[in-house]
């Protein structure tokens, strides 16, 4: 299991941990999925004006731009990954820069070391293969995108794979199925953390129509 | 009505119509919504992934780090908004900071010039405060947020506000309702532009349940 928040060796002193509210760091990489991770950012980051304090800090290998799978639209990262920052959810984004990164021993090293200092793992889409091959999902149930679910149960043998699901819960971590699956996901944690009203009134300011059925999936089928 | 793609004065070289495919500038200013803005891009940027071309410019006052009004978290422009650049859909975020902004004559005076070299003017949830006050939706039917409804109606006097619908169609206008509503109206864009069987192909690339009803609004009584 994943080390309380705070508790940390590289602790950073910006990242201090509040007594309410939360923190995430959310892992960017070239060419993530746009969606994937702007869509459950949205989701936390309205938490704020629902009376809780929110710190988002989004890291990569390097801080600066980092270009998206979506057209080239640019992100940004404030932060390096090159320290864990003590968090209460780390976000992996999926995309097809997935297919690169599940090679990029320094990246996966920095997801475990990151995952080691925050309380919940979640994951969007074809990020849950980082996930996989960084070991984090051994033993536990995850499901991803339909699309590729076959190359990404491949980066993890030990996995126990769902192919039925718009997001998997296993203990403290969640995994979503593809790109907008990651919003349901993400007001599933927060129903998780705060309950179901907080939920549904941060689905509510988004004008979004919650799909809170974690085993509705209907596009398994396609 | 808005002059055709490509024939600006300012024409940019790097940003010259391609034959198919759509060409998208997206407005950011400070503390816009994360979701307003990336939602809709990543429905647009799908496209290249159903045989079309997509560029996608995000233009600011400056090129680089634009804070969101969602937590802080950075969104990046490549380009300025001080030359219009031609292209088919011009996109305009809300959030926070579209309260200072519609008190911004360059912005509103650059939003105008990009218009007049957009085919398409879109805006997600208070983004059409800014469409209204920089006159661009006078006698036109429009729609916003409905948490700040009375305020974006009275940036706007000549506009024929609607506050029930998920997103309003108008000639070459589409205003959409808050923050999720984006998504839905981008897809309803592409549905105008390629037809529904691409917009369909897009929404089940996404994982997204599609709710093509522009009038149908569950929000609008909250």
């Amino acid at each position: 299991m994943a080390a309380p928040p705070g508790t940390g060796i590289n602790f950073s002193a910006s990242m201090s941990r509040s007594t309410s509210g939360i923190q995430v760091v959310a892992v960017l990489f070239p060419e993530f999925e746009l969606l994937d991770l702007y869509g459950p950012l949205e989701m936390f980051g309205l938490l704020e004006k629902c009376g809780q304090s929110v710190k988002i800090v989004c890291a990569a290998a390097q801080a600066g731009r980092v270009v998206s799978g979506t057209a080239g639209v640019g992100g940004y990262a404030d932060s390096t990954l090159a320290r864990p920052i003590p968090c209460d959810i780390m976000m992996v984004p999926g995309g097809m820069g997935t297919r690169a990164a599940v090679n990029d021993d320094t990246l996966l090293a920095q997801i475990r070391a990151q995952a080691e200092h925050s309380r919940w793992i979640t994951s969007v889409c074809t990020g849950s293969a980082l996930l996989a091959k960084a070991g984090l999902l051994d033993g536990k149930k995850a499901t991803s995108n339909k699309r590729a679910f076959d190359w990404v149960a491949a980066q993890g043998p030990a996995v126990d794979w769902v192919r039925q699901a718009r997001w998997v819960e296993d203990g403290n971590v969640f995994t979503s199925s593809g790109i907008s699956a990651g919003i349901d996901m993400s007001l599933g944690l927060i129903d998780r953390i705060f309950g179901q009203a907080m939920a549904q009134a941060i689905a509510s300011r988004a004008e979004y129509t919650w799909h809170n059925d974690a085993e509705s999936d209907p596009f398994a089928a396609r």
